[in-house]
């Protein structure tokens, strides 16, 4: 049974505060803290390429834990931002790591939701093709496309990766998981001519719609309830995003995790940069994952500890 | 089990001469006939975007087969040539067919390679999130991208799309693959500002290096000799690249595909083209694919006739 064995993330060290653009956009502290709930975001070196954000992941991630490269016989990259249209980040990522020939490898392109998916594609990939140690990296900078003078997204979106080991030998098993699509409110997230373009109206009320029902659906798949998860973590959209579904579904305070405000929101490795927070923590054992954005796109499920 | 239910494809009716490029590039009937084995490339409606190549793909399905668009529950398309980077082709794809919302939808970025990779991750993803009819589309264009004085590209790439419909009534099953990457080449196909560029001497090396040793391989994973198999599909690149492997292999003439000459090599659509004028042929019962190319990379598996 191929799981989750280890997980690590990169954040670029350069931050930008919010604060300081609080004269330009006309907000006050109470939007940075209360509304965003995001007070930096941090931005790449600008050297950096995608795949040199999936090989500092990579790097945090061998530093704790024994990697023998030549192994890693998977390797997908989840990012929309890649260093060229063709070829695939995960090509380059593959050379930069000095991978052996035996791998697959290839990118899925999603993104808010493309954690999600990506732990449920190369768990079944690698199942059905009796391969055994995966790298599942995310990367999607989107410093890249981001309009400085945008208030509705230079203040949200920071630049992340990670970069999550899959193996035999797992401490988190996947449950069942639940995908959908409005692609009809595709525009609403869009990038055109390098530049990003987002209705944040459109956004959340595509959230607060689906993500609900998806949520029940979720439990219901699992045959589990509420008070049976030790952990719900959200895509970070916002801290107004996270609170408005802790609220709708009547979730514990201290079981909703919000984390970003030192980064902002990473995109696809939003989830991930949480769950390396918890890997070593016992205690939570079973852990409700939710993803969701550009498309529209989303995508949910259970993860569990194994030991 | 999942497996492959109907194929169908879609080529544009616009048609380019190589014979009226003769002067040009410095080039004769025998280098049209013999080397590339194209005597015309397709070339996409100005106004067709990569999307609307992959819904024209899909008419032509729904016209071979009952389908009520309301069950499709999974939608990949393989591209590297989208319409925006983000987001996703498939989520355009989504609205254009009026797809439900619960259909699990994504990208795969993959070249030459991208058919037999999204086989099967298509397969393995829908077995195990218990989903039924899925659609796996390609659809690459380079005309988008192609430089047209560029004699190594212009003459070879052709545009073109395919769906693939899979569902638990299969008429292919899906026996063992292989995949593989050689990520230190993968400049040798990259695009650039926009422009494509190959060398075409690396291909070769790399597809005459790796693919026969791969092939032996797959032939064992499945337990399988030579004589076992029905038809051998590799992706259409060229001839020249096609009559290597041919003879490398010392594969039988009548059981090696080459097909291309009206429309050109059209990278992840190449296979499933010619699946398609096969499927109905009950005496080709077991089938070798394999498909190479960006990244570099690739992927080989045989597929087996259910009835």
């Amino acid at each position: 049974m191929i799981g989750i064995k280890k997980i690590s993330s990169y954040l670029p060290e350069t931050k930008r505060s919010n604060f300081d653009l609080k004269e330009r956009f006309g907000i006050n502290d109470a939007f940075i803290e209360k509304k965003l709930g995001i007070r930096n975001v941090r931005i790449k070196d600008k050297d950096d390429e995608t795949s040199d954000l999936c090989v500092k992941a990579f790097m945090n991630l061998k530093r704790t834990m024994d990697i023998d490269t030549s192994k890693i016989d998977c390797l997908i990259v989840v990012t929309q931002n890649p260093d060229f249209n063709l070829p695939h980040v995960s090509a380059i990522v593959h050379k930069k790591l000095g991978l052996s020939t035996h791998c697959a490898v290839f990118d899925i392109s999603l993104g808010c939701s493309g954690y999600v998916y990506g732990v449920s594609v190369i768990k079944s990939f690698m199942e059905a093709n009796n391969l055994s140690h995966g790298l599942l990296i995310t990367a999607d900078p989107y410093s890249k496309i981001v309009d400085e003078n945008d208030k509705n997204t230079t203040l949200l979106f920071g630049d992340g990766a990670s970069a999550t080991y899959f193996s035999t030998e797992p401490i988190y098993e996947l449950g069942k998981f639940s995908f959908g699509t409005l692609g009809e409110k595709y525009s609403s997230l869009l990038c055109k001519n390098n530049t990003l373009y987002m209705d944040g109206f459109e956004i959340f009320n595509f959230v607060t719609t689906y993500i609900p029902q998806d949520f029940n659906l979720v439990l219901e798949l699992n045959a589990l309830k509420k008070d049976d998860v030790d952990l719900f973590i959200f895509h970070q959209g916002s801290r107004y995003i996270v609170d408005t579904l802790r609220k709708s579904l009547k979730l514990p305070e201290d079981r909703v995790v919000f984390d970003i405000e030192d980064y902002g929101n990473t995109v696809s490795s939003s989830i991930p940069i949480i769950l390396e927070k918890y890997q070593d923590n016992e205690s939570v054992k079973c852990i409700y994952i939710s993803g969701f954005g550009v498309g529209l796109s989303w995508a949910s499920g259970i993860i569990h500890r194994t030991q």
